[in-house]
């Protein structure tokens, strides 16, 4: 009855557009036929025209298309918690309102560094039916042949190009386009998921490895630990091509498209105003043999308002979470007067985030606690660059305030509805969990090696905002988590507060668990701090052996310095 | 006489202010003090009032002033020679019109990546009377300690701090700042210039290499020659931080300059219409111990117009050449009617540079021959990223003109005049003249590895567009020139022309080189091709024995496909 409520509203918001006369535009009009070599310009062209006309569709007959960057629109972009440049875009949808993008079944195939999909200052738009792969993924995949002291051996499909040289292993693609690596990662070919416990291995710079005279490549590095018919996964360095990129725009729609690889996070809503993902799959493709899907998270919104809906999707084996949603936290450098400050963007996939402006509600944050102080408004902005701007607001800031102090927005508070989705054997977790407006996460399927839903955030290491205020995790499955490194449980808190400050932080508040089922090798279910009022109901747990048991005495919840704690109708 | 003339011309011309009222600015009244700690946004907002108030100056109280990238004016830049990109800039002088920067004597230090100089948009600009630095070299130097089988062992000065990561060598600056780089070259510090006949070894990756219990570093790189004692610099990968960048910019002046240290080259301009460089001295800071000044060719000059002036310079120890005056060809990628083409920017450090503009009188060139077939004006031009653009001129493009060949600015022939300069100790050449206007080259002393002067050019490489045509080289000494390998004659052609067409091509043509002194060790003074009308006259020749004779038997003047070609009052 709630889910129903809470779809129906936006439903209603969503349609959002006055359309009187339907103008369709047919990309084969403009030249672009599939199975033809590249359609990027005639796209390019059919785009430029569906703009002029305010077209409200563009559609593509049903067929294989090819894009190259070659002839793509080019844009900086600052795309948060991914990597900023001058990007290519093949679907450069820029100040559009009311617009359509239909594949009718279609697949468009990239080669190289061409962004699919990037949305700007646009409104009333839905890109739908269409499947989205890469020729060359950003990442690369040797399924290891041997190990020994000397490390191990792999061997790349062809798929992979890749050269030793002077003693060192670099991917191409076409020609000399490089394919940058900095991490390795095993996967678990048969079970199609990161293997046992597997950890990450970050790399400063290319492997030292050389070429077998049977065409495996010896990588030497004797700390990765490796198993032989497991796939290691070398990831990509940047995150400089994500799938949909949506920034500063409004009701956006991504319907039944399926996403087997991009170059960095699959969709990135940023300082966007109701978007619903609906039927959006993230696999590799079918046939593709790979390990891996998408080379980041399968979504994830920074300071975005209204509504986030993501249903009937499927996220798996992308090489970080399923989500993350949360706000940015700008730190304090400088006091300059009592009510002006020089505030930093502090991480670097968070550089150029425009979201202090004037007139903005602002709160004041003691960092280490996660504490809110007070609010205040902005009355100017001085942006000297993509890390610093000097902020004044309309009072003097707070004398709790200091430097390394955060302000974060406090006027954004989404909304967030996830709901018969299926999440697992991605690298890392599920949900990361950090709107402050109502979420509801029901009727989803977990399977995943870190926390299936995680309440993280913090002023001090990735600075993302957060604290849910309202949560409610309802009727989902929990199968077997917790079968990698990347959590304690299955639903914990990883808020940075520091652990003297816990005490007095109620960083989380008012989050219900009940009607799931948890299916355990791991006792872990609940690992909680610095939380207010929670509740665990009516949840069903079945103890599996389906992974080796690591923790076999450690107890379910975990709960230290939270208030109206209860867990089965008891206190905690 | 020709010279005076000439500079009379020159100094009329740039005299464009009209200022019946001086208004100068002081720093110091904005807060930045000599020896304070970081004078960046004082500075900034310093300019940011010149140019609200039109301020005919800003001037420095002499002293040492610090810049860093952090309070630093950011915006995107593509640079031709130099690498594209999001750059800070400490003085951003765009759209200024009659203004003057004085360092009265100051030093400016910078700290990582951040720009000294940027003119954009600009007229009648002078900086002068100011010192620039780095703290941290975007190159670094270590001494060859031992040399093996293995390779070789280097130490580092702390000014280049590195550190040895899973087995390679990387260098940093302060914190994290990565200083990459990609390439060696052996400098000889007792003659404090690039070792004899050294030459460059370029990397792909960073080298492997181990720190030695007496903390030198062992590189394992068996095919470098190395000389113990000799100081092995580790070139930087990027130029990202030229010294001053003159864009697009009418009659700027730099006059009594110490560039010590810059991260690209030191004066790039382009599509800039008369530059005068007065008494630029480019050398490794004294008392610095290093064998680099700048990591980049002392000055570059791009599409530009009017009036190069370079006199009264010293130009030593820089990575590359002295200057190089060229324009840039586009080639042809696509004929998409009669009279429209689609072009491309070949090289990567050509990227985004905007030359085609409609109404520019545009020459068409067979590539491989460099030979001009028409010109034809530019009615549209359609720019697609910083790669590509469609091109529609007025007539239909000449018959002989194909896809791969070229297009180039037909309206472009800057004068030039070079002077009372000191060119020596650099890696490669001195002065690469491509520049189709009168061209003076006198009284100057070169003692380079290389060619002295080179006529370069080509459609197929750097498409760099060159061919001068009316030339005067006098009165200079080229003393014990030719020590490295980038070079075969003192004065040199090595336009790319495809040898079974340099009969077809006369691409320079009418130079005159008189009353000259060569000191020479190599017999190699003149080696041509492709040139019409070329007069070698009363220049003296000695014989020395500074250097090993590696071409004892060689021919002086070495002349083929060309006209007109008189030595020494007989026709060759």
């Amino acid at each position: 009855m709630v889910k129903n409520c809470f779809f129906i509203i936006l439903m209603c918001i969503a349609i959002g557009c006055n359309t009187p006369s339907s103008k369709i535009v047919d990309v084969s009009d403009f030249g672009a036929f599939p199975d033809s070599s590249d359609v990027t310009f005639q796209v390019r062209q059919a785009m430029e025209h569906c703009k002029k006309i305010k077209a409200t569709k563009l559609i593509f007959p049903s067929g294989k298309y090819h894009f190259y960057p070659d002839a793509a629109t080019e844009k900086y972009f600052f795309i948060s918690n991914n990597d900023e440049g001058l990007k290519r875009i093949a679907f450069p949808i820029f100040d559009f309102d009311c617009f359509e993008i239909d594949g009718q079944g279609s697949e468009f195939i990239f080669d190289g560094y061409v962004c699919p999909f990037i949305v700007e200052n646009s409104k009333n738009i839905t890109i739908k039916n269409v499947s989205i792969d890469f020729v060359r993924t950003f990442h690369s995949e040797g399924t290891i042949v041997a190990t020994g002291e000397w490390g191990f051996d792999v061997v790349f499909d062809e798929k992979f190009p890749y050269r030793i040289q002077a003693g060192l292993l670099n991917f191409y693609g076409q020609g000399n386009n490089q394919y940058p690596y900095s991490n390795l990662l095993e996967f678990d070919p048969i079970k199609k998921e990161t293997a046992f416990m597997a950890k990450d291995y970050w790399l400063w710079n290319p492997l030292i490895a050389e070429e077998l005279p049977d065409k495996s490549v010896r990588i030497f590095r004797k700390d990765v630990k490796a198993t032989v018919g497991n796939v290691m996964v070398f990831g990509s360095k940047y995150r400089n091509i994500p799938g949909f990129t949506l920034t500063d725009s409004e009701n956006i729609t991504i319907k039944d498209v399926n996403l087997y690889h991009c170059g960095g996070i699959g969709v990135l809503g940023q300082r966007c105003n109701n978007v619903t993902i609906d039927g959006l799959i993230v696999t590799p493709k079918p046939e593709s043999n790979r390990v891996v899907s998408i080379s980041a998270d399968a979504t994830h919104f920074v300071n975005c308002t209204g509504k986030i809906i993501m249903q009937n999707c499927l996220f798996e084996n992308q090489k970080d979470d399923a989500t993350n949603i949360h706000g940015i936290y700008a730190i304090i450098t400088k006091i300059i007067s009592p009510n002006k400050v020089e505030v930093k963007l502090m991480h670097s996939q968070q550089h150029g985030f425009d979201f202090i402006k004037k007139g903005k509600l602002i709160e004041f944050v003691e960092a280490p606690a996660l504490f809110t102080v007070a609010e205040d408004e902005v009355i100017d902005v001085q942006r000297l660059n993509k890390e610093y701007s000097i902020v004044t607001f309309k009072n003097p800031i707070p004398e709790d305030i200091k430097i390394k102090d955060a302000i974060g927005a406090a006027d954004e508070k989404v909304e967030v509805y996830i709901a018969n989705c299926i999440f697992k054997s991605n690298r890392a977790r599920g949900l990361l969990i950090g709107s402050r407006g109502k979420t509801i996460i029901e009727n989803n399927y977990f399977h995943i090696p870190g926390a299936s839903i995680l309440f993280e955030g913090d002023a001090s290491y990735w600075f993302e905002q957060s604290g849910v205020k309202d949560c409610i995790i309802r009727n989902n499955i929990f199968d077997n988590c917790n079968f990698g490194v990347w959590g304690n449980a299955v639903i914990q808190v990883a808020a940075g507060i520091k652990p003297e400050m816990r005490d007095k932080s109620r960083h989380n508040s008012n989050i219900i668990v009940e009607n799931n089922t948890f299916k355990v090798f791991d006792p872990r279910i609940i690992n909680l701090y610095s939380v207010d009022n929670f509740i665990f109901r009516n949840n069903i747990i079945e103890e599996t052996n389906d992974y080796p048991s690591l923790y076999p005495e450690a107890k379910p919840f975990t709960i230290n310095s939270s208030s109206n704690v209860i867990i089965d109708g008891e206190a905690y």
